[in-house]
């Protein structure tokens, strides 16, 4: 049994995205004790810079010793009593993922359900909350990693404290690619994940509690489900000052990478981020539909972060991903659920969005593309990608 | 805010040890997708080699993907349904966090209690069985981190199955430093962590289930509390062969270094590790008495590993751990609990388990005592530890 080496991939995926080699060099840099007063100070500016992140002043605003779906698990363990009723929107893999947490948190689940592709619709929202007065928690995906569509946050937010319910947001997908604005859109729980427009190794999940989540989980009356998840526990190690007590062994090294992840961040600026994003976005966009192949979300609520596209009539879709895996060492992502076999999907999260990957991804789709089915126009993407760049 | 750089540290506590130079490399190695085919052969490996260190052919046998206390809940969360009886052995912090989470997972414990710094009691367990006929698990601390005791597997086991119970072992110390023999010993559940004897980052939870533990939960009548932590889950995704079903996105390069912890495990054998944490603690041993410093667990239960001892009448504990880290850059580890202040724990676990370690720790913390307690005989500690080695 000898080291593992892995192959240098190009990670155009639904993530993990392209890491930043800043990342993985802090990764590496050396482990020191969960309780060393160095580590408490990379702490409290972890704290700061998630809540930069966030855009939010929100006290409990701490990374989740483990990836994303322990960030949904923590949301839901934390603010579900048996017999609450949950209000959750589903309209893809990740809402469903939402409803099996509110049922093994012992709570009861109202679904508001729509179409795969499509953004959750408020007035759906609007009717069941109406028709159920005894909702609790409402909880939505912003950005719907399974199918790239963006929902609107400000919208069901209102609706749900208008009805005196907290909202919980998974913005494992959103987070760094699109405005997250947790404050001003008045969200109360809320999870991300580090290996999506991060650029950070999977394995982490920050999240954060507003005050009002806060006073509901100390007010509960049965104890949280998850001895691990619980953040009555965990807060009392990333309180406030020096005084942390020992919870769980903190995973050192991935929280450097976190850090420097979101030191990165900063160093550019969220909008220059998301003016990025978008950018790469309608580059890949104009390459993409210039080869013939379509998007599966409405232009209004497409991510620019996760490209959905309807695989071509007559394409073999693991052949096609298994030619750009082996002969291009680029990974993109297969449909997920009722997408499967039917939906390619194209990341260009964090690091991963760049022009330099938009084009590699095109010039290589197209040259693998043509072999079974003959191009529109042969170079015609890159051309139109260039176009974008160029304008 | 600029990059964290961490101080070296010298990681003498009770975990994170010294991480090994190839583990920290083997982290920054480019991050691929986790469910790249690459990857899926990688996690192969990886199981065999977790099966190797716990000595085991349990299929069941993978790393979660969170740090040990969520090996802990998963193996908790798994095997007790509402309304189990399950006996807990506590002699220590960790007997005490098993009982959280039982009850937790709806299960209602027996307490069998021993002495902290004592070893579990096997007569005291056999009248516990003996007094509740329905008890249908039985969990121990191999390994107590808090106090550096052993408690005899062995014994508890053969108990717990001639009553029909199954067993949970903490084996998050032990693992690599002493013998953890799973399938010798007939253990049912067990966990460990990656930060102790294996010296890899912390972050990371190697668990391993019997064939009688994944029919227990094959036949489970509700579902597993935590959705992150569902082995029905989660074994799609680690399960035989290219088939792998997305569960949650594993934390790739946490377990590159982990992979790298047992290939260097195995490069030295399961019997030379024991020897030599059996030898540099003897080394320490005679150092520390040769200071006058007394162990607080009897030679007998002793880990090699976890060398407790008590701090001396007069001394400041927290003045001389901080003259420690910042003058000597080193971490012994603090008492916890019930031995807050009373007891020093010194690690020699993995990496960290070397002449090196032990001949500084002796000299810094001699140089150290003696500026507030006059020394029995100076340069003592080093001459019989020396003496050890060249025994």
């Amino acid at each position: 049994m000898r080291s593992f080496l892995p192959p240098v991939r190009t990670l155009m995926g639904p993530g993990p995205s392209d890491v930043h080699p800043r990342i993985l060099e802090a990764l590496a840099r050396p482990t020191i004790g969960h309780l060393d007063p160095q580590f408490v100070r990379m702490m409290d500016e972890l704290k700061s810079l998630i809540q930069y992140g966030f855009q939010t002043k929100n006290e409990l605003t701490i990374p989740v010793s483990a990836p994303g779906s322990a960030g949904m698990q923590t949301c839901f363990d934390n603010l579900v009593e048996p017999g609450d009723k949950v209000l959750v929107c589903q309209n893809g893999v990740f809402g469903g993922r939402m409803i099996e947490n509110v049922v093994r948190a012992g709570g009861e689940v109202v679904i508001v359900e729509d179409p795969w592709g499509k953004p959750v619709d408020p007035q759906k929202v609007k009717d069941a909350l109406k028709a159920n007065s005894d909702i609790k928690l409402v909880a939505m995906v912003h950005a719907e990693t399974s199918t790239g569509v963006e929902s609107d946050v400000t919208e069901i937010s209102k609706l749900a404290h208008s009805h005196g319910a907290l909202l919980i947001v998974d913005a494992v997908t959103s987070l760094g690619g699109i405005p997250v604005l947790v404050d001003e859109w008045n969200v109360d729980a809320i999870y991300s994940g580090s290996q999506k427009c991060l650029s950070c190794t999977p394995g982490l999940s920050p999240v954060s509690f507003s005050d009002e989540a806060v006073a509901r989980l100390k007010s509960r009356k049965t104890k949280v489900n998850s001895w691990f998840l619980d953040l009555s526990l965990v807060m009392g190690y990333w309180g406030e000052g020096a005084k942390r007590t020992y919870h769980h062994t903190a995973p050192v090294n991935p929280l450097y990478a976190l850090h420097e992840a979101y030191v990165i961040l900063k160093e550019e600026g969220l909008e220059n981020a998301w003016a990025r994003h978008k950018k790469n976005h309608l580059a890949l966009r104009a390459g993409l539909e210039a080869m013939g192949l379509e998007f599966v979300v409405d232009e209004k609520y497409r991510l620019p972060q996760l490209n959905a596209v309807s695989i071509p009539e007559g394409v073999d879709d693991a052949a096609i991903r298994s030619t750009l895996l082996n002969d291009y060492s680029l990974e993109i992502g297969a449909g997920l659920g009722v997408f499967a076999g039917k939906v390619w999907r194209i990341g260009l999260m964090g690091h991963a969005s760049s022009r330099k990957n938009v084009l590699f991804c095109l010039s290589a789709l197209e040259t693998v593309l043509s072999k079974v089915k003959a191009p529109i126009s042969k170079g015609a993407a890159v051309d139109k990608a260039a176009a974008v760049y160029n304008a």
